[in-house]
């Protein structure tokens, strides 16, 4: 059962949670095990699966179904668990919130529908819709690089009148956008304002996010939570000198490979070297293969030493 | 039982569906009727559901079971019926083709996964994957402005050297690749290039193309296969006058209102005004209001006499 | 002296001539000579300087006054010459256009100004105050993927309601935007509409246009002018085999390299081929070395079979 | 004479000058000189002319000249003025580039050529062409979606290694890209890194920038030069204060008006309301009308209470 209320904000670092597979369609339920264990002991604040970095988009409803149960029941309320119901096709997402909400999770989160771009009153009257559905609290995802369709600020400005909408997660890049999502936080003392690209984590909650939804997380949780907690500190040097290497995790293992999924197969990759899970990847993409393999080896490497030195 | 074994170019005028709808999830039966009907009626040489026009991946899957069936068993083998197969889990474009084949269809079709962008080689293994759980042929969709990702020349090259991949409907708008995928054709006698845009019918056709998957030739399927015929014959100005008819369909009927959907809910409000079938439209779209609606009479009312002066 | 009154469409092969250099800021005028015979040679109805082709913004003002002197002393009124202006700078546009008058051009070409992009209305504006300035006839020259701004189609309404302006080169490469030009001609019967990719020219031509601004018309003038009279001819069979040529022209001589120029030095490259001229490029550009050079021969001498082929 | 050496990083605000016109063509003398001892009294650290800001792609070259003569004059030394060169012209850049240094500029500024996009080889041999052109130091301008091409981070490393570049002002608004700036620069401690958005100034500033290139502080020197001050100190709860006033300059006075000149509109209507110079804007702009004036004025008062009521 979900006792999360959302009666303050959400934060911390939320990571979205890649889903190990072991081949098309069939999870890997004891990568899965590790994986929570290791991120939950990681300090973590929560937990997103389906996102993103879930590659929710590109599993069957089925493994989007036993994922959810399977998480939600290992968890046990230790952090909330927040389920990606992004799809292009109304209903479908409204049966993966009710399973979500049945099996426990805390919210579910939402970006566009991202086939035939809406226009922002269709996007709020798509919400307007979608809301008498849902039984657990909602969170936006805004994610326009992917949905070509972002949450406009005066859509998040009319989602702030709904309390069943109980946050964002911005993974836009856009801190001009993140600024004034910022401006408009005063009206509603609870509502969560989350980060999703990890290199904008401290900046972010220097100047009022709660947190980060990022993915490097997965891998290295402690680094993330000690970025935030630093942040929240106002401790400058220590952020500097984490802020420094969390920028050096995009450059050395988000950009092995040629394609944009790089980001994911470098988690998944490092994982795998790391023994907490597979890396197999959803169609249409593929785990790196050993010459990637071996740079995301050196580049975890290189990583721990940077953490090891910023101590 | 699907007889159409592609052994020639499939051409002509297949009009990409709008999907009659009562209601959420709730399928406009007789409405769908009366167009299968109205359309076979003005000729047209194939029928192309679950497109963009048809609100593919805004339907429930439930609800595309229930189409494609519904069609195929009303068609009754007089036109090819093709089945758009198009998502992001891999998975579920399997099922839904399974089904589509069991049905009837001639043929399913599939845009590139359109959630996080895959590469070409991507795309290439993903079709590589894709054939051997297909029982029909398959036709590529080329759709970069929805789909982020094209199918680009040399994955069409590529992919001619695979018989279970019958022809292409490219709606990129871009002569430039469509003249590109025509120099490919002589390679395989048999394979289909249809293009999308109905102002690139007359042109397409004239110099290399098969047919269009026109939109339009839901609301006036006479016109688009007249036009057809007469590019076929070279008729340059029976071409000309049909054409410029053409391009004010688009002028008049497919601007109506701010977001990208217009065109199908210009088509969707047309039929529903020629009482064929109900507007409403799956989320997060929804069908034009009183004043749209008006503009859209006028419309019709326009392109008919400009039809009759035509002659 | 300028005696072209643009009372009848400029009809044609207009190329957008190339700027032959020896060196930077210095003109390869035994070189320009000789292009500009062999162009006129080949039957071109207009020529076309400083425009994207003749890397006109990135001359010296010197040496583009240079040019416009040089061609229009050696043209002597065989064809009109038109100069682009397009500049972000009013006063240096303004300039340009008079000494491109007093020199003999026909007419001026204009893109819009480039660098900040401009609403319509200020775009509309920014005519309204160019054309006092101007002495002699104004294209407009639509160019967004280089200019960011488009003419839009109602400010190319809005510019057929000034005598001054007296056609339009659309090198958008988008077909419904020339096919909403060709809907408006019919108000202003003498009114230019030229198209500038190549492998549009055959359709253009069939459907409403008055000619190209080829760039590959530097290269192969004749081709040029005998694709766009069998287009006016309606010669169906020959258009197919002439156009397949220009098509291919655009596969192997405008993508050797990896950057966007990769057009212009491919023609700058094949008329040093040819002997007609050098292929020093203005900087940021540099021309192809000796392995792209090699490619380009061999595209040349490709291209002249087909053309022997075609008859 | 200018005896500014960069031996140290170019640190705080460097204000991106309006240009101050009477008229088409004509420089508003009075109004640049109170504007110059208006910033200057506001404790800015340098002066950043023809730039974007400045207008100055806009403005003819005998009005460049004017500007930078007059502006070098009147400062006499007491910040450094950099002086925009940013063309599509190599010799009009450099043109511009030896008056600034004759008229005693500090530095040239840079943005890539912007008509045609060059590759990142192109503009290293283009830095590499102008380098030994230039008699005082130069600053990259990275701002890509005005130039279209970026300078690369991987350009920027290899800038690095030339002594004659001695930094770079950052207008992409991607802080992925000026992260990976800041992982650079301690190849040369010298090295300047400025951002352009004013509202990552803080967040710049806190992790590694030098200050910034703000068009606000025309306006409201002293606002940003407290919070680059604030930054510096890593006074976090005067930063916030701080950040949230520029923040809400951008939402109330650069968003006024429909196009995307409304930043400059904006700065150039606000410093007419406060009785510093004129607003006349350079073509193809033009300044706001009456309505869009008297939404400056009132937000330039809400602007100062916000500015009260921080201390």
């Amino acid at each position: 059962m979900n006792l999360v209320t959302f009666s303050q904000p959400l934060r911390g670092i939320v990571p979205p949670l890649v889903t190990p597979l072991l081949a098309r369609d069939q999870l890997d339920e004891a990568g899965l095990e590790r994986l929570l264990e290791y991120v939950l002991a990681g300090g973590v604040h929560g937990l997103f699966i389906l996102g993103t970095t879930g590659e929710g988009t590109s599993l069957s409803y089925r493994l989007r179904e036993e994922l959810t149960e399977h998480v939600c029941r290992q968890v046990r309320g230790r952090v909330p668990v927040l389920v990606g119901i992004t799809d292009t096709a109304f209903m479908e997402s409204v049966r993966v919130a009710r399973h979500a909400a049945e099996k426990g999770a805390a919210a579910v989160v939402l970006a566009p529908p991202y086939y035939l771009p809406e226009g922002q009153p269709e996007l709020r009257e798509y919400l307007d819709h979608l809301l008498p559905e849902l039984s657990i609290p909602l969170f936006l995802y805004n994610m326009p690089p992917l949905t070509k369709v972002p949450f406009a600020v005066e859509t998040v400005s009319w989602a702030m009148d709904h309390p069943e909408i109980v946050g964002i997660k911005d993974s836009s890049g856009d801190m001009n956008y993140f600024h004034q999502l910022c401006l408009l936080a005063p009206r509603r003392p609870e509502w969560t304002i989350l980060v999703g690209p990890e290199h904008l984590l401290a900046e972010s909650v220097l100047l009022g996010g709660h947190g980060g939804v990022n993915g490097g997380a997965n891998l290295l949780p402690r680094l993330y939570v000690d970025l935030y907690e630093a942040a929240c500190l106002g401790d400058l040097p220590r952020i500097r000198r984490l802020h420094h290497i969390v920028v050096q995790v995009g450059e050395l293992l988000y950009r092995v490979g040629h394609h944009p999924s790089s980001i994911i197969k470098g988690i998944k990759c490092g994982l795998s070297c790391m023994g907490l899970c597979n890396d197999f990847m959803a169609e249409p993409f593929h785990k790196f293969r050993p010459p990637e393999r071996l740079k995301i080896e050196q580049a975890l490497a290189r990583i721990q030493e940077l953490i090891q030195a910023a101590g």
